[in-house]
């Protein structure tokens, strides 16, 4: 059957959701507190999950220290302590919601996790807000 | 792919477990200390999840000011500082265990939710004790 | 130095704030939703501190199953799935707020803990909303 | 539709990660600060998942008492205040990764659990790190 | 004796640690990822707690409804979806370390809490970090 | 006036409560569990707070960086993924419980932290048990 191992890390962003195909006033409507020209920020909480196969020598689905090590390098140094809308470039032209930051989240490790495991990124932008990509 | 988004609402009732076609005894034994006559109570913590596709113009599966509204209207006016017995009726005739609130929020909010999308409702009871619905 | 241990244990009650001097205008006004006639509920969180020196054969300052079982019948067995307003004759005539849900509190641990202690109650209704007594 | 119950509990155990086929080398090069020859341990929380139908008589998929004597039964008196390598025979020849807890937990509880209902394992070996089991 | 009350609020905010006495490489030493140029941000999680007598009419210390409305007006709509150093007057000389935040907040919140009472503040800047003020 | 700056870090200890001068049998009845021969363990989570005044350039009272190494290096390298009777010899000869533990946390960080701030040592053993040094 398979397993799933579920590793936690944080990082502190600065972010704005705006549409620049919109006015001003559709933006402030649709985005309320959100759209703020100078920006806000959260404490992101991201419970990264890989799906496989107890391997039987370890008893590992895979080492968290090396999986911690690809967190770190791919989202960690990538988004910790930046503002996501104009110091991340995959966010140059895509709206940084709860929704997009997970999904490039999952794009980003997708490329760095062997294809034999499943992997589903959990995105906690507060403690009352999350969203689950892909779900 | 499907994203899903959740957002957490709390409420504070009274409720009792008790079932009306079996005597003091049967439902003493059955459902303990949650059988009290004179009620108790909970902080109930709502996880309410909705699934679908990321809308391209906001990066949204669903705008949380929005779900928050119909969340607050749906289900905090009708739970929150209530008994859940005797003020709510949906429980006129239905045994308000965490079970029987998760299927009754489900079936509120199925009526006010787009089609398109799925909803699951993940209800904490105790920080010890949930459930999910439907699973 | 003094030193202090924590014990935390968590019972569930319904109850109503309401004070019978007053007009059900007044009531409604004071105490809002937790006026409602019919009781609601919580959750109820408490944190408690006894402080005073380390005992040197044990290490501790009180042993904490000695504790737990002073909590458990001196506060737990009373108000665990009880109406604080209906059941629990402290209340009989004090309106149980989280203020003063926390003093009865310690009027009746102070009367089973060593004098030689302090105790201190922190009481959580919800995980918002806290009291400390004394302080 | 199906309905899942969840009940948390604690164990509190001392663990080594260690596989005896190889040399000390590779043990300490894979498992880490883990391999720690005279141990360490953990607050292992876990959450207990029941999936079935909500009995209408009821309105519970399982009684939590019930689920609750069970899982004191078979997983706290057999992991809480105990070494996982020196005092569990079912880790006597398997290395107690959380994976394995997991699965151990799952296998041991599968027996004591109506086969109408599913169950899943859901182990925090701590607040960043857990295991799902199946998935 | 005297007791407390503590109400929990949060705030998302953009912020950058930075002196601008300093040179650029000075306050990169010093402040590290928090001196980013384009900000970072934060769920800053406030407890603000209240300690007087307990009124004897009510059984409140102060009435949760009126310090929630106070705090509403005077920190969030001040902090909350704001840019600290460019949104916020008070912090346009004053570096937004979690301790002067923890400050500022202590004295608009002086000016229009009854002097009667007593206040303190505790900021977490993150779940691993925060501060009291004044302690 | 005062304020403080409190910092979390996390430790996973086996240890087991045992005075050598007593019997098995009188630490089995004092200690319980807690004194089983193979050890049990914890993660412990310190919250280790500084206080003084806020230094005017920084607008901190200490450099968490700063404070962090200090923990890593005196306390998480000496008690993280270790047995505490075995491996720290702060605890050769000091029965190891939270209480004791804290005290020499106190002690291990008093002599590394400037004199003109004082310390405080939050020590959780559990979720539900925790101590604090001095208080």
């Amino acid at each position: 059957m398979k397993t799933s191992v579920i590793r936690k890390v944080i990082f502190h962003s600065a972010h704005r959701l705006h549409n620049p195909k919109w006015s001003d006033e559709e933006n402030k409507k649709v985005f309320g507190l959100c759209n703020n020209a100078n920006y806000h920020g959260h404490n992101y909480e991201l419970h990264f999950k890989v799906t496989g196969a107890i391997e039987e020598s370890t008893g590992y689905v895979i080492d968290l220290k090396v999986l911690n090590e690809i967190l770190d390098k791919e989202i960690v140094e990538r988004f910790d302590h930046k503002n996501l809308n104009l110091d991340v470039k995959e966010f140059a032209n895509l709206n940084p919601t709860a929704e997009n930051i997970a999904k490039i989240i999952y794009e980003l490790m997708r490329m760095k996790i062997d294809k034999n495991l499943e992997i589903k990124v959990t995105l906690y932008e507060t403690p009352k807000n999350y969203v689950i990509y892909p779900d």
